[in-house]
């Protein structure tokens, strides 16, 4: 029995989110049943972070008992070639027993790709978030300042949140253009529900100028998320890096989104 | 009875192509069936460059009659919320009766996107091509420079092209590498049928070490398509542009890919 970690790419419009559905349509189901298939017996996965329907992951990170050894090329190329298009195996690494790509998680980063222009995006349809207005982008870097360090996130939390404690630890914020995109970034311990999405929904109120960016330091302060503005579209969301202790010395993620960094 | 052109753009991965099927899947279809229920009865378009299924288009252009007027931001912003997530009205503009979408296109432009990495893309599948293997990119650009000219391009025409003529003018070729990427672009007068992915696939063999630089030269001048490497995949095709006299006064067309030249 070896524990392996993979690190997992996909596009979260072709699946119906991360965790296994009875129609077998998550990446997880997908991922499983490759695993399986070149493990030679069933697969359970554990995943670092559950994203929602429509979310995209350039860095998520599994980890799985394989009762069988098998090759590193197997768990990589082997599984690709069994995988649909939307998802790719990055890399696959023996750790011990002691790894949990769950609660070892130390750091996540997301990004928001948000398309600013007067007209929708077709070839990125899906890819990132729309906003038809000019954004003040300066606006809202100004706000998002407002939210990093250690709070109760209530104010961004979906109601069906299933974490104990509203508590969070945001180290790093920052909102800034580039070109027609509008990049959000985002890293912390640990995220709540929608939390992210809800925080990129208010920045982009203020960045269209109906609220300034010290409400965001009253919207976080009254722990209240009816106050917010609604949840923003999934589809520019991006788990970009998930952070372990040095001990396991997992290969580098691209804490990037392909076509925003690759370049 | 007044003639309009249109800037359209598309995910070509999303439709079976430009040209109208009986299933009712391409492009056309789909614009067709939006513009008649804006304009109040049928359209009939004609296209610049009709696109193969799988190819994308970022400056299509499309003109049509219009029995009855209608504002600017009915064809644009209008059309946009009957057509479906893959494809986009970018503008609209009156013309007279002497343009011709197709007939009157003094130049196209196409760029491919390679993704050049050792595993497959999984956000960008669909949008870009895929070779695993390192690239010699400098050998590519040499070669390149063997096409630019007007010259019979037999070589790289498809079987079933219907084109009079195999001579084109290629005006502008050119491969560079950008990060993860390789792109190659091509400016021309007009495209043979798979000319652009039948290049494109003669210059990875030369980009693999399969063939040198020199032997780009010796292809063209065979005028034998069995001689040159399979097309290359549609995925990361791209027309960018296209151009027209300057009396017609067209909005200028990006000419680039958006998540490869928005930033």
């Amino acid at each position: 029995m070896a524990r392996l970690a993979l690190g997992i790419e996909y596009d979260g419009a072709t699946f119906c989110g991360w965790q296994t559905q009875p129609g077998g349509c998550a990446v997880q189901d997908h991922l499983e049943r490759a695993l399986a298939q070149v493990h030679g017996g069933p697969v359970a996965t554990i995943v670092a972070g559950r994203t929602d329907a429509g979310v995209h992951a350039t860095a998520q990170v599994v980890h799985f008992d394989a009762a069988h050894e098998r090759p590193e090329s197997a768990w990589v190329r082997g599984v690709n070639t069994l995988l649909p298009a939307g998802v790719s195996v990055l890399w696959a690494r023996p750790v011990g027993e002691g790894f949990h790509a769950r609660f070892g998680a130390r750091e996540r980063a997301y990004r928001y790709v948000l398309f600013n222009h007067p007209v929708r995006p077709a070839i990125l349809a899906g890819k990132v978030g729309w906003v038809h207005r000019g954004l003040d982008v300066e606006a809202m870097a100004a706000a998002v300042r407002h939210l990093v360090g250690t709070h109760d996130f209530s104010a961004f939390r979906a109601a069906e949140c299933q974490a104990r404690s509203p508590v969070r630890e945001l180290r790093r914020a920052a909102v800034e253009r580039r070109g027609d995109f509008v990049l959000f970034d985002f890293r912390g311990n640990a995220f709540l529900h929608h939390q992210v999405r809800n925080m990129v929904g208010a920045l982009v109120w203020i960045g269209l100028g109906r609220r300034g960016p010290d409400w965001l330091a009253e919207l976080l302060a009254s722990r209240d998320r009816r106050l917010g503005a609604a949840t923003f579209a999934a589809d520019g969301l991006y788990l970009v890096d998930v952070r372990y202790d040095a001990e396991w010395n997992l290969p580098q993620t691209r804490g990037r989104v392909p076509f925003v960094d690759s370049l």
